[in-house]
């Protein structure tokens, strides 16, 4: 059975929080781990409502310095003093996230009580997190101030050894691993039996894409081919193309052209102008041109295949 | 009838939201104006929530840069600019919010489409804020930073001439404002008519004293003497004290007993510690000395007599 590999909405709306929507936050789990991607205002209050356990997050990724998408970082960061935090944490941010937590820190006179490592993003593909399981890779937005997008992969898994080959060919444990990373086997009589005949593929590796404000750009299309999962923010509809590229965000369409260029599995669409109320609209207009196309709503759990 | 004057709670939580409770912000009405006394993250949210016209506030008072009194400010800047404001805004803080604002508009390359006057408070108590109607002077609280208190004065109303006197004593017009002020009458044959007799004291003028965040002390006892409404911090109940002295926050016990000193005619608690989740307790154990004594909880408006 594969990992748990999904992502929760804590936050759908563009630039301002609404009565009924918060600002950019959404929590990713990959087996037991959980990444947080942006954390605009209220994001802590968000991650309590959803009973989502704020200790068990070490790793906190920043797409770009708008107060929508990093206002609720300094406040999660002084509950984690609060509670007496200890374990280290590690924010992925554009230059300029550690002077503003650094200030606030110094003004209230405050010394963490955890260590706060600060990953600086730069412009060009950077690997910005591995563990055994998965590894994250920064893309490049096109939006008015530096913007990054964060691609989370599944590492390859090892082949599966079929039950009734290891009894049919008497494979020893400590042939396992060799097999699993794809050599053949030899018995003890010397005979060679072909990889794939003793062997099942593994589950093919999942991957989430995740791109915050971006007006419509294909300069990142090879990294997110095939991704099980496209999150793509659709500020606008189609009707709004115009403001859309003057504000550099994108529309239903456009989030929905990519996402078949793209092939992937699943698009799910955000951060919406504050202005429209309803969002059903958004959902039929880009199923128009991608039928996968899922709504970001607060609360709302997206599994990636 | 006096005007409107009172304050509507937006957060009573000390330090940390909780799932029931938001840190601390109040929005005081007197009269058409509108002053938000401290900012707290999620304070935007909040107002929309109790329906509170954001864009009518021109006036906000930070009582001292712990994160839990202005993290919602830089998020309520960024909307109003948003929202195209254009109106000036008054901020009166601790010196460092300046820095921490002008930071975050300077590496989100905006530019707020209004003009921010910072006030800076400092030792001592300072008049900060003057109308036709009111005044306000800082108060300066007892806590591990620099941190003030708000003290929001009216401004003593003129007499009321009587009707009747109007009539018997045939007064013109041009001279109801000297009355007004406490001049005695002279008439048309000269003579002289006492102030006193022609008429009545206007309503005695109302005060409203916000102390946030201070460990007990009655430094500033002679400023909030009689006043209508005290608003005092009682993060901890009685058998916490060693730990409100510790972290230099007061009681229940050690506000009521504040109170008692001012002879105010209502004491209003808040600022609670995330520890509790019951708070009638805290009432019952203040009222032990202090029975005029009220909760700060989300959503309460609460007069000032």
């Amino acid at each position: 059975m594969s990992e748990v590999f999904h992502t929760t909405i804590l936050g759908s709306s563009a630039a301002t929080p609404t009565s009924l929507r918060h600002t950019s936050a959404q929590v990713v789990q990959h087996h037991n781990k959980r990444f947080l991607l942006d954390c605009a205002e209220g994001t802590q209050m968000q991650l309590r409502k959803y009973k989502l356990p704020l200790m068990k997050i070490d790793h906190i990724f920043i797409s770009h310095l708008h107060g929508d998408h990093y206002l609720g970082l300094p406040g999660l960061l002084f509950t984690y003093h609060l509670l007496g935090r200890e374990k280290d944490l590690h924010v992925y941010a554009p230059p300029g996230m550690q002077q503003i937590i650094e200030l606030q820190y110094e003004l209230s006179q405050l010394k963490p009580s955890f260590n706060i490592t600060y990953h600086e993003l730069h412009d060009g593909k950077q690997s910005i997190y591995e563990d055994e399981k998965i590894s994250i890779e920064t893309m490049l937005m096109e939006h008015r101030i530096p913007t990054f997008g964060f691609l989370i992969k599944e590492k390859p898994l090892p082949r599966k050894i079929c039950k009734s080959a290891i009894r049919k060919f008497d494979i020893p444990a400590e042939s396992m691993q060799p097999i699993k990373a794809g050599e053949d086997f030899k018995t003890k009589e010397g005979r060679v039996i072909a990889n794939k005949e003793i062997t099942m593929d593994p589950p093919a590796p999942r991957s989430y894409a995740f791109c915050s404000d971006t007006q419509y750009t294909e300069s990142f299309l090879d990294q997110i081919k095939g991704a099980g999962l496209l999150y793509h923010e659709a500020t606008f509809m189609q009707d709004k193309a115009e403001i859309a590229r003057e504000k550099t965000h994108s529309t239903t369409i456009e989030a929905a052209t990519l996402a078949k260029k793209a092939n992937v599995k699943k698009l799910l669409i955000g951060h919406y102008s504050a202005r429209y109320k309803e969002l059903h609209e958004f959902r039929r207009e880009a199923a128009t041109i991608f039928p996968g196309t899922f709504l970001a709503e607060e609360g709302d759990v997206i599994t990636i295949d």
